[in-house]
């Protein structure tokens, strides 16, 4: 199979990053554990006064190059690939993109290997990407075109009013990929 | 239409911007003028001695943010999106990415407006790309799927022993596009 795999919160983790980071620049405010998260985007859960600070914290120099792998999320990438399937990594840069761009490709790098960084597809609009399933946290996946691909949605605590896609982490996907062969 | 853009050669004049920033760091050695290249890739045109300092010359800071636009190409954009076509564009980074993947979004920022950003598709392999036509200068486009796009190559002097695909550039493309229909 082709698979494309999300990177920020299903290789790289973007939520326990984000409240490091956020504790560590703001530690006067009130933070949110990764468990009580309810919406896709970070800051959708803090009180609007603090947008700015929210985005600040992701946007700068660094957050992106040093976020710690989701564990299990490397071990699952070298099966899948042993496995005989094509993986190629689908992600789409935040809006203040300067620091993120160079940083998702510097990550994979870091933690896949330098031949891995020719398998990043980098997009704001994932419909315009061919492959057979796409791994993602992001509970409704839209854009220009009806998707090619079959959505798995990775399991995080924000997500999980969302029944429909198939859902999975890298603790069961396994028995979820082939109970659904 | 979906059309996708490649960036080097068709939007952002690489060829131009390299020559320049090639005598301009190496005054004292032989340069190629872009109607005399005759390899897509421009240090396959230079001795073999010298492709260490080519790669130089085009990886380091600053290069892609500052290219020209490719006479015509900004206008050509304008009017495609007039005519309700979907641009967007796919640039494959180079393999010392960690100026050009940001720098070429700073490029189509500059240039196009930083809405267009968000229309990048930054990816190796342009085979995982949806569109209905790809316009690129690359001669033969291959990867791990069979494109879906139709390829019309953009007029170089390197690619004209190519034959096949459909040629145009910004001076001609309206008249190529509406024979095709």
């Amino acid at each position: 199979m082709l698979i494309l795999l999300d990177q920020d919160n299903v290789l790289a983790d973007f939520e326990q990053g984000f409240l490091e980071a956020w504790q560590a620049a703001h530690p006067d405010k009130p933070s949110i554990a990764c468990e009580d998260r309810k919406c896709f985007h970070v800051k959708g859960d803090y009180p609007v006064e603090y947008v700015n600070h929210v985005e600040d914290t992701y946007s700068g120099p660094g957050f992106f190059r040093h976020l710690k792998p989701v564990p299990g999320a490397l071990k699952a990438v070298q099966e899948l690939t042993a496995m005989g399937h094509e993986i190629h990594i689908c992600t789409s840069p935040i809006n203040r993109y300067h620091h993120c761009v160079r940083e998702k490709y510097e990550w994979v790098e870091a933690h896949l290997g330098y031949e891995f960084t020719k398998r990043i597809i980098m997009t704001k609009d994932k419909t315009f990407v061919r492959g057979d399933i796409l791994i993602d946290d992001k509970p409704e996946i839209t854009g220009l075109q009806a998707p090619v691909w079959h959505h798995y949605i990775y399991d995080r605590p924000y997500n999980r009013s969302v029944t429909t896609p198939l859902r999975l982490d890298w603790q069961n996907w396994k028995d979820v990929l082939l109970a659904d062969k």
